[in-house]
């Protein structure tokens, strides 16, 4: 049993690599819903969503999100109607989130119905948020406190970011199997995602982070900061706005109490005495995922720490 | 000022040559909203949105309801998901469907998002439902009662109508404007429309038909059916569910106790005494509406009624 903390689009690399070395339905991916927003009326869950589509096999690669050849008619239609619309939703994308709202409105839960939508996808997989609750993210910016779609989809992620609001996680319990996962597993993976708004979210989620200290697992993640940079996102505008060092020893910083192992990239091996001293191992390899190649080679390495 | 009661295809026919031959901003159409039924947790408005998209321009003509050119990319979503799916939603449409859907949720009225729609759409005519409240048809059938779409689209309207069901007809009200316009209108046109699920949930809302007794305005109906038989849908079958006659004839009868004029079709002059007799006059024209022309000529008879 594996378990993976996973927030968008890196992640879902490393997953669709672990997916491809390992028997799927022996991985677990806990995932972040703090960017989950409510649009027309409809629940959108985009970390959710990204692992789907990608475990599902019908991701459109190149955006690494939405559903690949989709439409965006509904879209335009909306546009004429309110006149404005900043998020991309496609046809068929809006199918789950038209199936997802109606769920959730007649009393199932996020887990429920995310498990649905998982299984009529044919995702082996199982997928988790990370709460059932309300849990949302919100950036403090000069222009005031936002949404992180907002900040980062209708915006641009341009705003500096003078801090991170995570509204509801005073209250927010961890969905159901989700605490269990991490202390059944044998190793848990956190996926190189924002360490900020995807698995930050998710260590903030009451017990979560109690349970990666309690498990007997090995605890591994993957560095989403290659030469002080994000390899995708606005991980770097985020560490700053918390005062934390845009690398990868600024990421290993923040999972130092629980983390046993932290996979960087070879570019970054100047950094591994610095992270060692923090109590945490390091391994040196490639962590860039381009082609599946790539990630069911990181996947190998992840699974061999 | 003219207002017209207008149920689905048929209705937007005659209401598009009214348009066309009168100036559209003095003309209200009043819609019924009997076969408003929620799908996938959306409010679906199939009149309204005839009505609406026809006024448009936009329609789909062949089919005489949806958008012309859409797709059903995220109908197809739904299907995977729900494993059925039996109502076409385009994906152009569903725009409508969310954003209406959006509005009354967030409290406001039928009446309210309709005038947006229609103002988003370029729409001059005003378009009311019929009522802002709960109105739904339903039929009763040897297999149970069941929503009008059901019956009609679900089913194929193959089953024998035992009754017709006006669920929420005691207590619903009519929409703001709804009978001020019947009531201040010169001519009220009753559009060739399904004598029972359409225009009688109209008359059925209350102070309708006492509005439609009570205006100085001349009434003026068009016969949809023709030869015995409705022109499309399943008029015949309502009309024998209810014990009446599938004429020029059994219509008259149903709007006789308000009705000044009705319009039948040539082939059915043989009625014209017969319907008179019920105190109505006649006006004998050809009322198949196939072009544009056939529409504004027709308009122009009942204009002239």
């Amino acid at each position: 049993m594996i378990t993976a903390l996973a927030g968008g689009v890196g992640a879902a690399k490393l997953l669709l690599g672990l997916s491809r070395v390992m028997n799927p339905k022996n991985l677990t991916a806990i995932i972040n819903t703090g960017d989950d927003i409510q649009l027309h009326g409809l629940h959108i869950s985009p970390d959710l969503d990204i692992a789907t589509y990608t475990l599902a096999g019908i991701v459109d690669e190149e955006k690494g999100w939405g559903i690949r050849g989709d439409t965006f008619s509904c879209l335009d239609g909306l546009r004429k109607l309110t006149g404005s619309e900043w998020f991309n939703l496609g046809d068929c994308d809006l199918a789950t989130h038209i199936f997802r709202t109606n769920c959730l409105r007649s009393g199932a839960t996020l887990t429920e119905v995310t498990a649905e939508i998982t299984r009529a996808l044919g995702v082996n997989t199982r997928i988790l948020p990370m709460t059932d609750d309300r849990f949302e993210t919100r950036i403090v910016t000069a222009r005031g406190t936002m949404h992180f779609e907002e900040y980062m989809v209708k915006n641009g992620a341009k705003d500096e970011v003078l801090g991170v609001n995570l509204f509801g996680a005073d209250k927010a319990t961890p969905a159901p199997g989700v605490v269990e996962a991490i202390e059944e597993a044998e190793l848990v993976v956190v996926c190189p995602s924002n360490p900020v708004v995807s698995i930050g979210t998710i260590l903030a989620v009451k017990g979560v982070r109690a349970a990666l200290k309690h498990t007997k697992a090995q605890k591994v993640a993957v560095s989403p900061i290659l030469a002080g940079a994000p390899v995708r996102g606005p991980a770097d505008k985020l560490l700053r706005g918390l005062g934390r060092e845009v690398s990868a020893f600024g990421v290993a910083e923040l999972y130092a109490d629980f983390l046993d192992t932290f996979v960087i990239d070879v570019v970054d091996a100047v950094e591994e005495e610095r992270i060692e001293r923090l109590g945490v191992k390091v391994k040196v390899t490639n962590t860039l995922m381009k082609t599946l190649e790539d990630k069911t080679r990181l996947a190998k390495v992840v699974l061999e720490c």
